[in-house]
């Protein structure tokens, strides 16, 4: 039993630690080179020379930022509806927030790790995790659309995700919410260490589609995982994971969590996991998960419950998990260039551990440990480690690394970064950030191979840095030139909502393979209308679709009559551009419903129940030629029971009359009679 | 009867229009100025001098970015709702986005007025429309807000809105898109002439508290209003509008409202507009619209059901309302500094022509009339002319003015801003923008006292400016440096969604105002917890409240049972900080909702309806502390009928053990008996 002594120790360590969480380093106003600002300037018209892809945390999705600018170029949408493009709301994209408890219209999106090969960026994805309904998302950096989105059952809270392996084998998603799992989950709170779980998924990806499915999960006692990094060069076959909460605690995890001096490091041989599997040592366990793929060819997500899951028990596994131990707390586990060395960053320790593979090897193959935790062998501490980066600053978070063998590590409660050399351990230079650090990205920094050059600060807390927007503000980046022995601050940018994590590869890696349009013949959607002259309306009892093309700067059909209320419309709106950069909007009055905007050569949907008669305008809400503000058109709802025929057309004196004198094109207006 | 080979022609032109829209100005490649960088970088730190709040369109937010940097420094939702802070999701907020038609997530968003008195910015209030559901919303410039959100009846399309007078007596709201009003309203429509119908909303601005109420509508042809601008000095009891469509086609307005030469700027004489309606001239009309409030005591908005409004129809009410001809479809609506001069800017027009608001008064007072449209007087064009700007570019659109009696416009078509004087009409100066530009804003622009300094293009086009992100690109804003002669382009940055028009401030004028957190004890919230002791969870049929607190770094109470499926769980969540920016998050697993983001002193409810037994992790979705990661916690769903007793508990061992020893600091940890 904890005694109240070291409960209150705890507690006042807390304390010290949030007085001191928004201090300002001393003579951090030193003036910035007045080189920072040529240095971060992109001309008009030029390119910047990073992609940074960087988690939004709390808003679900994930924006794209130019670098070294900080310009915002771009956000996606995740896990998170975004109604300034239709995502969650059109009919083609509301699988996508499909889960086992129904549609999700947000999550709370962490890291994101951009696809490698040979443990080197390959441009191809990004892979994203949703935390409060456990989910991996993978977007594909050609177009820039959330392609896939896999939930993992047996999970809560998943963090520890979505980290991958050295050639985008697998990507992992860890529980940091332990629960009890399989078929008895009305447990009392207090039954934590008997009954509650964590999982670790390992999500395999398929390397020519980047399809996703779950290989295999693996049981483990019920600890909080988070943060992860796979293996590389000769700890290929591993994945590191930083534990905490290994106090099991349920209650006041702030002062019963940080009971222990030491946490845990968990080390799983994945080849080996591979092989259990393979070889039965596992179980199907029945379970409900959403699979949701977009399809890039009909435009349209599908939502697919799957029903089982094969589970690895370590107890049925030896050799698969080991843990070793680490202070206090560990939010980073980060894995050095060579592969050699794992970094841990115990949040509430006074030093940085780092350990060694080679070390690692040789104790588990002498069976070096110190005891087990719930029948996982514990390596001894002394036995793993290659040293300890000591007095490296307060709240150690986060590290990364550059070409040169340094490391730079993220001090929350000091408000610093640390540079230190992986060799010795030695420190080299430090640098405030303001304020409250969390993550850092070194340009490629959890590669094989980083590019160095800059690295960027993820802070919490802005306060004073920006001009104030009431009680809420923005978080906030700080981008450091990192070229040279010491680092330099270049540029404070805001971020939109929590600025979580980010990864950066170079923009030549991706450029020239971005997609610009979807060819209009390639438009496999079911009710897409590839020409003017086959837009219609067809009605089916009560349910209405309409086919509409849209292209500048009118929309076909214009004029609808016929329309009931207790109809459903529906309207699949067809974009027959076939430039860049030409999208269609299209928005319905009274429409209980986000607007859908379509991109050339696509096809969205937008339903609509009107609920009472009148005249209702649409228009294409995307301002696409001078004659934008003239695209709009009217749809007539009549009574239930009304006898007005269906009808449609555009530039006609009457909708029904299809032999009208036309003011339009007479060879496209594809006006048509009404059925 | 207008003729086929006018339509043509018409066609013909919109197709030269279009073809041009994307080219580029020769020339335009030249260096930018090496001072540029210098000019808009703002050291880390340091604040920006121009507050710019910029229209998002269809995403239905505001941006609020930092001049000159071009950083955005926060998204305040208004219109849409927010998943990253729980926007129309809390229980709170919800009635936000209540409409005659029920709640709508999404609207389109397209102009700004910041409040004046004097017609200079006086720091209060921003104003901004929603096209789609006609809506006009009330932000405080103290603490970002948006406070209130007044639908207008009779109205569809509110795009020419939400423009004020000189001392922001009235906000204005008219219609685009015409459509028929009163009791006959399912109508075909091709009777568009006889049955649709215009109106212009008068919204009152209570002085002190910035509550709007409509004080009348005006009726007016079926026509299309555009833009607008209220008098100043002179002209300060006026208000003009521009009017496309003055054809008023029904259909493929593209080519059929572009057929005449001349469509209108409409001139209200709003002061004597408010005679009429206390002379009771006006007539109540039977109507159903919305008006929501947030009230900043009890953090909670609602929405009122308003059953009346008072109409003006122009028949009765002489001498109110004129109509000014103004050549091919204009869009912008101007009126310099000095009230004197109107522009407008007809997009299809090859000069712009400049009114005199003098000579409107004159030619009223002689009857100059040359005729009447839908018996509304229209003045002859000669007689109100000052003159026009010739040869200005193709496809004027919006124009704004510095302090030194210069006008600027946007160029859609041949994508440039000219700079003329105002006085003489001569076109002094003209500079690329890259590409079709849309509205232009320079500091001050609309204001008596323009501050000039600088300027920004809006732009719907990027395609090459910046990384691409797929056939989805943002749109982009272009700052100039307008101090000297010669307008000189320092900037470019993208913008999130559609960067429709935007007014900024100095930054003077609001930074001390602004509120940092909610005063815990002004917190007038029915279900707030003003202390961890005050914590409880109670029970009334099967709705479950919670009340909880967040502070640095728990949740009390932090663990719950006795819920069971059926129930309707309410959690109220008061975070009880009181320092700025420490906002914390609160997200509980499989809740079919967003996440809540609860500012120091606030109240927030996040409704849960879970739907099978099992533990649901919560936790706090905003990294507020080093130890924020332990901030979480576990609420039990038991099935139907079960006994578990209804017990929430913080550091407890039992959550219904009130006696058990306690890991927390005794006094605050709050943990009651259930009931």
């Amino acid at each position: 039993m904890k005694s109240y002594l070291v409960l209150l120790s705890c507690a006042s360590l807390t304390f010290i630690l949030l007085s001191m969480q928004s201090c300002q380093p001393k003579g951090a106003s030193a003036a910035v080179s007045s080189e920072a600002a040529k240095a971060v300037y992109v001309p008009p018209g030029k390119y910047d020379e990073y992609y940074d892809f960087v988690s939004g945390g709390f808003n679900g999705q994930l924006s794209v930022y130019g670098l070294p600018s900080g310009r915002l170029l771009k956000i996606l949408p995740v896990f998170s509806v975004f109604p300034e493009n239709g995502y969650g709301y059109s009919e083609e994209t509301k699988a996508m927030l499909n889960s086992s408890h129904g549609f999700v219209p947000w999550d709370d999106l962490h890291h994101v790790s951009l696809s490698t090969t040979n443990g080197e960026h390959d441009g191809r994805w990004v892979f994203t995790n949703g935390v409060n309904t456990p989910r991996i998302a993978r977007l594909d950096l050609a177009n820039f659309k959330t392609m896939e989105i896999i939930e993992l059952p047996n999970s809560a809270g998943n963090h520890s995700s979505p980290y991958i392996t050295e050639n985008t084998e697998y990507v992992v998603g860890s529980t940091r919410f332990s629960v009890p799992i399989g078929d008895k989950v009305d447990v009392p709170i207090n039954t934590y260490k008997q009954n509650f779980k964590g999982t670790v998924s390992f999500v395999k990806v398929d390397p020519n589609s980047g399809r996703m499915n779950i290989a295999f999960q693996i049981l483990t006692p019920g600890i909080d995982f988070d943060l992860a990094r796979g293996g590389k060069n000769k700890s290929h076959d591993w994945f590191f994971f930083s534990c905490y909460n290994s106090e099991r605690a349920n209650t006041l995890l702030e002062v019963n969590a940080s009971a222990k001096d030491k946490d845990f490091i968990m080390a799983i041989n994945w080849k080996k996991a591979e092989e259990y599997a393979k070889a039965g040592k596992g179980k199907n366990w029945p379970v409900s998960y959403a699979h949701n793929i977009y399809d890039e060819k009909t435009h349209t997500a599908t939502s697919t419950m799957i029903k089982e899951v094969l589970v690895l028990d370590p107890k049925d596994c030896p050799d698969m998990v080991y843990f070793m131990p680490c202070p206090k707390s560990p939010h980073g586990c980060d894995v050095d260039p060579s592969g050699e060395y794992i970094v841990g960053s115990g949040k509430l320790a006074a030093a940085i551990p780092v350990f060694s593979f080679t070390k690692m090897e040789q104790a588990i193959a002498a069976k070096n440990f110190e005891g087990t935790f719930e029948g996982i062998p514990v390596l001894k501490y002394d036995a793993v480690l290659h040293g300890e980066v000591q007095k490296p600053g307060l709240g150690p978070l986060h590290t990364e690394f550059d070409e040169k063998g340094n490391a730079y590590t993220s001090m929350f409660v000091s408000s610093e970064i640390v540079k230190w050399r992986v060799k010795d351990l030695k420190i080299l230079d430090r640098v405030p950030t303001y304020y409250s650090i969390g993550h850092l990205s070194v340009m490629g920094g959890p590669t094989k191979k980083p590019y160095g050059k800059y690295m960027v600060a993820y802070n919490k807390i802005t306060k004073d840095r920006y001009l104030p927007t009431g009680p809420e503000l923005a978080q906030s980046a700080q981008l450091y030139d990192i070229s040279g022995d010491k680092m330099k601050l270049l540029l404070d940018f805001p971020t939109v909502a929590e600025p979580h994590y980010a990864e950066a590869l170079p923009a030549s890696l991706i450029v020239k393979k971005n997609v610009k349009i979807y060819k209009i013949e390639e438009n496999a959607h079911p009710y897409a209308t590839k020409g003017e002259g086959l837009a219609k309306v067809t009605r089916n009892g009560n349910i209405v679709h309409v086919y509409m093309t849209a292209i500048r700067s009118h929309l076909t059909p214009d004029n609808i009559e016929g329309v009931k209320v207790g109809d459903s419309v529906y309207f699949h709106l067809t974009n027959l551009e076939q430039d860049w950069d030409v999208p269609h909007g299209f928005a319905i009055k009274h429409a209980n419903n986000a607007e859908i905007l379509i991109m050339p050569g696509e096809t969205q949907t937008l339903a609509f129940k009107p609920d009472r008669p009148g005249i209702y305008p649409f228009y294409c809400t995307d301002f696409c030629s001078a004659l934008h503000q003239e695209m709009q058109g009217y749809l007539r709802v009549s009574p239930v029971g009304s006898n007005v025929p269906l009808a449609f057309s555009t530039g006609k004196k009457n909708p029904s009359d299809s032999a009208a004198a036309s003011g339009a094109k007479p060879t496209d207006t594809g006006a048509k009679p009404s059925r």
